[in-house]
């Protein structure tokens, strides 16, 4: 079992957080990489309403997750996947053009199709109410379609980005996880290209990816606030 | 001088791009760190207006820059600067906690405050008569803002990120720039900023980012279309 109090690796992660964004919550990254390597990992819970004085310390923008590896730390989760990556490679390749393949895969996860993500997942759960925002959707989701197409090609003729799976494969799954969660038709954009659905539901299946998503969820059913 | 057209080192950047985004393209950040580190490259250049035929093998959404380093094929900036960096200490520290900050900061500036900026940039340059843009330039800055404080936090007892200089510097200087380039009321989220506008020209002080730029402009200018 991967969640180990003892562990020399400590994850920062939310205690608790509402239902709509279970499985969103980025630390479920670090755990999927965590369970792929079979990583033991202690857990750091902090509270997404108060959270701790100092806590930028760990983390500039007071958000999750933070990573300790005994005396070092680390945040990003693509930094954090790319330490975890360093020493095992059944996250990412040693080298030649499997690693230049992975970290390429992964910056492009994080820096080229997580943007409009995120903007989406905005106009989806935070600003819906915003004038701008209904106005913006459309145009929006023709950018993310413009920044997935590249990724479907990638896929046309291999599992996964790098070769074997990798820290690229868990940084854009999640990317498109993130994109479907965000409905209407822009859960179409994945879902309707047989590619990027099949490299989704490849990602899901992946027993790793089960358990990450599962202890997750363990842990925010287990801090659920009485009130909620 | 860093720019030898035998070099193994292989930078495909635009021949020519239109002044208003002179400085802006991202291959000045790879410039930047061949400088840095003592680096030659050649430059491939290719053009903006006819992208060629199998460039997307190069480059998935077939943007510069992209880079070849003997055999090996890496895209993304935040890619490419860790790849130069395994191998150059200055520009990136090999290990310990100032290596975990360079890399976490680096990732930082790519997928914490790049996004925003990028959004930015487009409503300043490419969306500016939509509806929506208007409309969302208020709440986009303010959201650029809360991501620029913790930068600024942690820049207020040290020079540079993550110690000394690094590609985490490289990467933020840039972005910082390029929100100033948004201009408008963006242009004051850096410059009213003491500790920012100082960060911002002490990287704009180095003589390797003055190289760089130079030399992304002197490309420009020798490829200018004729009818332009």
């Amino acid at each position: 079992m991967p969640i180990d109090p003892a562990a020399p690796l400590v994850l920062t992660a939310y205690a608790w957080v509402p239902s709509f964004v279970h499985g969103l919550v980025r630390d479920v990254r670090i755990r999927w990489a965590c369970e792929e390597a079979g990583l033991a990992y202690a857990e750091d819970l902090i509270d997404v309403r108060a959270k701790p004085d100092g806590y930028a310390a760990l983390q500039p923008w007071r958000q999750v997750p933070a990573l300790r590896d005994g005396e070092t730390r680390w945040f990003e989760t693509g930094a954090i996947l790319l330490h975890l990556g360093e020493s095992h490679p059944a996250l990412l390749p040693a080298g030649g053009q499997a690693r230049a393949d992975a970290i390429s895969w992964l910056l492009g996860a994080l820096n080229s199709v997580e943007p409009g993500a995120m903007e989406l997942a905005n106009i989806a759960f935070f600003a819906r109410n915003e004038e701008w925002a209904a106005l913006r959707r459309p145009s929006l989701e023709e950018s993310i379609s413009a920044r997935l197409a590249p990724v479907a090609r990638r896929l046309a003729d291999r599992d996964w980005l790098a070769g074997a799976f990798s820290i690229a494969d868990i940084a854009m799954v999640h990317v498109l996880m993130s994109i479907q969660r965000a409905g209407e038709r822009a859960g179409d954009l994945v879902a309707s290209d047989p590619v990027l659905a099949a490299y989704l539901a490849r990602g899901q299946a992946r027993p790793a990816w089960q358990r990450a998503l599962a202890d997750q969820i363990a842990t925010f059913e287990r801090n659920k606030p009485k009130e909620s």
